[in-house]
């Protein structure tokens, strides 16, 4: 077995994404020595315990990082100021910080201000996950084919940010380092939006009047029925993303409005060519994806 | 085996619906005695042939439809009235007529003027259908567990009612039966505006700049690749649709529009509970579809 690449990691929140971390890593043996989780949600802790996802489980951030040369922030990246307030003074020089969230100008924003002399900061996000929140929620094949994308700050420490690159190789992802603006842009449309959009649309579905909502529920066909798999996420992660990514997000939204809007207008005045168009480049797009085996 | 459903049937279009209908008309046995496969398109008639897919196969729809007790309409709604125009004359008394499409307000829009003395039309919609498309698209399971939805005019004759209700059970479907005014309002909601939805995103990623597009295929995450599997439909059917739905789509595409925005605004200031209230709404839908094994 090769080296760990951690001595003593520390996982902080242990829901879909970190506790598909720690299994991950308990079935290799190769991410980290010794696995400290550490959650502070009601009856998580305990929940880890039981299903034996680390070596040790603490509820108290400041002990559970003391000693520990990497760690992992998994919970809602609006939480990530506070729980760094906690844990900055107990982080060891040399010590390698990640984190998961799904927005990265934020992640800067918060945690570099308050980063100790000598430790080392490397944003990461995942790109994977399912509709399903929690420990027991999370797998160890979750993050197997998907990308993982760094952000690291200009001037990070290279061997740090080779140490999570190599993290997340032997969790199964693909690798890629882009800044934090572009990865901010690039998911408001290709995750953020999507979700904004699909917890919009069970809205207005809900705000029917009761005979016509009780036959939207009767007939969701395949086309409400995807959008309502997105809108089933959960709700302090989804907050805290679109809270921290507003403005990519909200010129995403704007874009769409005005795209959505021209679409109206062209069924409105029965343009038939200008809506095939539209529905030419939806299959197009959705092409590009199946050549690179995304969809 | 039972008394097959009708004696001669037409299908005019052998696009996914319709060879469906007809895989399932062939493997049964007792929808059709005789089943008639009529198609314009180029090649399709042959590859029709080619797959066995009816007994007698025509690209002369008035030829198709002479001596036939049922004649179904599976081509894109678009086309009704005027495939109806040449049809008409050739449709003996007791004839029953009905039709595949999405949209039922502009089928009666559309068919009831031409309809002769004697023939009976009832409009019917299977809630089915995949991405793809064409003759070899098609299955023969396509319907089961579907809700298929019948919208007879008033004073529509019982019997023909009960045959194309009986057709449908047949083809493995539940039936439901309500006028097309408010089958045409839960559509829009539950199907059509998510269409326009998805095919509108695509347009919207294909505008961005180059480099971030080539970021958003490599990165699409589950939200945009559930998307864009619907956007993937076919062209001139959801021309169509949109075209012959537009009073309800377009309501429902004003109340989504209100309520994005809402939801951007209270993302732009930061507005919390707003958002979770949200997303909450969108976790009880899809429960409700859950709950109602829609999902």
């Amino acid at each position: 077995m090769a080296e760990p690449v951690f001595n003593r990691l520390c996982l902080v929140g242990l829901g879909l994404i970190g506790s598909s971390i720690a299994r991950v890593a308990r079935e290799r043996g190769d991410i980290a020595r010794t696995l400290v989780a550490c959650d502070t949600g009601v009856g998580v802790a305990a929940r880890v315990k039981q299903l034996d996802l680390a070596d040790v489980v603490e509820v108290e951030a400041t002990r559970a990082v003391e000693g520990c040369d990497g760690v992992i922030l998994c919970t809602p990246v609006g939480t990530f100021g506070r729980v760094m307030q906690h844990i900055a003074p107990h982080l060891a020089p040399g010590t390698v910080l990640s984190d998961v969230g799904s927005t990265k100008g934020s992640v800067l924003r918060d945690l570099l201000p308050l980063l100790p002399e000598g430790v080392h900061l490397v944003p990461g996000h995942p790109m994977a996950g399912t509709e399903h929140s929690g420990p027991d929620a999370g797998f160890a094949s979750l993050f197997q084919g998907r990308y993982t994308i760094l952000t690291p700050p200009e001037g990070a420490d290279p061997a740090a940010v080779e140490k999570i690159a190599e993290l997340w190789r032997r969790a199964g992802a693909m690798i890629e380092t882009m800044d934090a603006a572009t990865h901010d842009k690039v998911v408001a449309i290709v995750s953020h939006l999507p979700h904004l959009i699909a917890f919009t649309i069970c809205s207005t579905a809900d705000d029917l009047a009761q005979e016509t909502r009780e036959q939207v529920l009767k007939f969701a066909a395949s086309g409400f029925r995807d959008f309502t798999r997105i809108a089933a996420s959960d709700v302090d992660m989804w907050r805290d993303v679109f809270l921290n990514n507003r403005e990519a997000l909200l010129e995403m939204l704007a874009r769409f409005s005005e795209d959505a809007h021209a679409l109206g207008r062209a069924v409105r005045w029965g343009e038939a060519e200008f809506i095939e168009d539209r529905i030419r480049r939806g299959r197009k797009i959705r092409h590009g994806l199946i050549e690179r085996k995304q969809a």
